[in-house]
């Protein structure tokens, strides 16, 4: 949208989070300034084998191909740099979001210790469900029950106090049937995706319908991606001074539902530029790829767009759900990408591994 | 927030936007991954001056200090590339606010369009003191007049409307006094400290109470800062498919006001990070820099932090406000940041030069 007013503009310098060593130690990508011919010769970034993980076939093929063509400086499709935008959901699309997504599994455990405080929420609902882990009532309940369950985590407390509570139970939590950390369910195909991605010159950002408070404690180490590119649901903030001292407190009101059309709101919002390519696996991600596909620059020039589909097809090595689910209930999308030629990807078929390697 | 979970984390590599030529030619800063050695080599970047606007003074000893010190990897004071994050206002910070912000230009212009073709609204306020200019009227119509004002540009249109909008104006219109475009009024000194700072590892975000969609047309190239690093006030967003196609339809709700408390709000919802430098020009910048002072991490490391403010006081070459002003009052602010010994930089006494460089 504004790439039409960078005529004379000079050549600045910047840089971009990468990650930093606990001793402190400094990892720097971005020093110097680069030419035009430097980032001809460096644009196609092509590794021996840069998604190992994934099968040689028709899919990854497509992958490969398209990132081949938008980097490939003399070729009809060329995208500048500052235009490669990639945007992914994250719950069931970069990890496992079965049986329950981890915030709610996060929120639950709050839910359990809150009661136990509090006993005589024991038989009110939505807390009886919770305590039960009655899905089919939570389903039902609405988003206002939902918006209760999440309040008793979510709320009440400072921004700091938040990170602090997310990254202890973080620690000691494990998934119920595989028996490893959560943080450890991340999809190894999708971390090598990203860091092909990046390694093109694409900005990857997380949009996903989870918290962004929840998401930047973890997600910034899991997924190498800073916080300021992490985009989630928000809740309301009060500012305060606090014995002379500024903080913030999350407040119980929402205020963004980054879900469904709220994607492409967030990605306006947030990124402010058009995204390039998408990657969702559920009906809550329909209009983030819709977007994607529809959304059209001010100056007139029609980037090529790539939009992906996670398919859960493998009940032996993950989960096998799509139109009858609950949690990432993928009917609409399914048939809509089917319809306008988006890329199915089958975990089944496609990927050689599932889960980070150790 | 998260650094104390960046552990193990392996080595990512990532891209930042940065520009591209208007012929399609990429300039890409981040290619390759740097070890923390060639970090420490590089990290504190001296240019023999990288403040010539600045005069040498006391002040100008003081940023150069502080960034010395926080990017010396051997000393007490040193911060992590991942942590450099600095904050700015931008009326007033940036570029120039006076006699009124441009944003404001932008919608008067509008506005006088607009009652043109409904002649009925002319002597009816808001519309009346705006046609009249007679901003005493609107300085105390309160914040539903001036949304209504504003209203009249700023929605009942797409995104991609919007940006046409602006960018039209911006090319046409002309400071009354200055007999510039607007976009020509930023300040040399500040554009020559945002490069300083980003060559030293800093990323630089611009947390503004204007509109987050009309700085975003133009800040990208005055300022090399991508647009999602650009945060301002945001209006609410419609999803909508027309004929098929995904766009976003500008609502006249407005969503985020990033003034005042809602400074540190916004970067906690933007960024994701506590600031280390914070930079502004009057009492809407209050909060925004106790919390760049106050905040913590997590982790209990509390890097330092450098607060700035810019003092209006050269009626010769640009404008002299503080306490009477309605545009840019600079009151409380003032005290508070004599009272904590924040850095009061002096247009008249410190800048060689005011506007950027032809």
């Amino acid at each position: 949208m504004w790439q039409h007013l960078l005529g004379n503009f000079p050549v600045g310098r910047s840089t971009e989070f990468l990650s930093s060593r606990s001793v402190g130690l400094v990892v720097l990508a971005a020093l110097g300034s680069f030419n035009a011919a430097d980032a001809q010769r460096l644009a196609p970034v092509q590794a021996a084998d840069p998604l190992p993980s994934w099968n040689d076939d028709a899919n990854k093929r497509i992958i490969l191909g398209y990132v081949g063509r938008v980097t490939n400086a003399t070729g009809k499709d060329f995208v500048a740099v500052a235009d490669r935008i990639a945007v992914f959901d994250n719950d069931g699309t970069l990890w496992c979001e079965r049986p329950i997504s981890v915030e709610f599994a996060f929120a639950f455990a709050g839910v359990d210790k809150y009661v136990a405080l509090h006993p005589e929420l024991r038989d009110r609902q939505p807390y009886k469900a919770v305590i039960e882990r009655d899905t089919l009532v939570l389903a039902t309940a609405g988003p206002q029950a939902i918006g209760e369950v999440m309040a008793v985590t979510h709320s009440r407390m400072t921004t700091t106090q938040f990170d602090s509570s997310v990254s202890a139970w973080l620690v000691s939590a494990r998934h119920p049937r595989f028996d490893r950390r959560y943080t450890e369910l991340v999809y190894q195909p999708m971390l090598e995706l990203l860091g092909y991605l990046r390694a093109n010159g694409f900005r990857t950002f997380v949009v996903s319908g989870g918290g962004a408070d929840f998401m930047r404690v973890w997600a910034a180490r899991s997924y190498a991606i800073a916080p300021d590119q992490i985009i989630g649901t928000t809740g309301r903030l009060s500012f305060e001074l606090r014995d002379g001292k500024a903080l913030l407190r999350k407040l119980a009101t929402v205020d963004l539902v980054e879900d469904g059309p709220g994607k492409p709101v967030g990605i306006h919002q947030y990124i402010g530029q058009q995204p390039i390519l998408a990657f969702g696996n559920s009906d809550g991600d329909l209009q983030m790829l819709q977007f994607t596909e529809d959304g059209h620059e001010d100056g007139g020039a029609r980037h090529p767009r790539m939009m992906l589909l996670l398919h859960h097809d493998d009940a032996v090595r993950e989960y096998a759900y799509d139109r009858g689910s609950w949690i990432g209930r993928l009917d609409k999308a399914l048939d809509e990408g089917r319809r306008r030629g988006w890329t199915i990807v089958s975990m089944k078929t496609d990927w050689k591994t599932v889960f980070k390697n150790p």
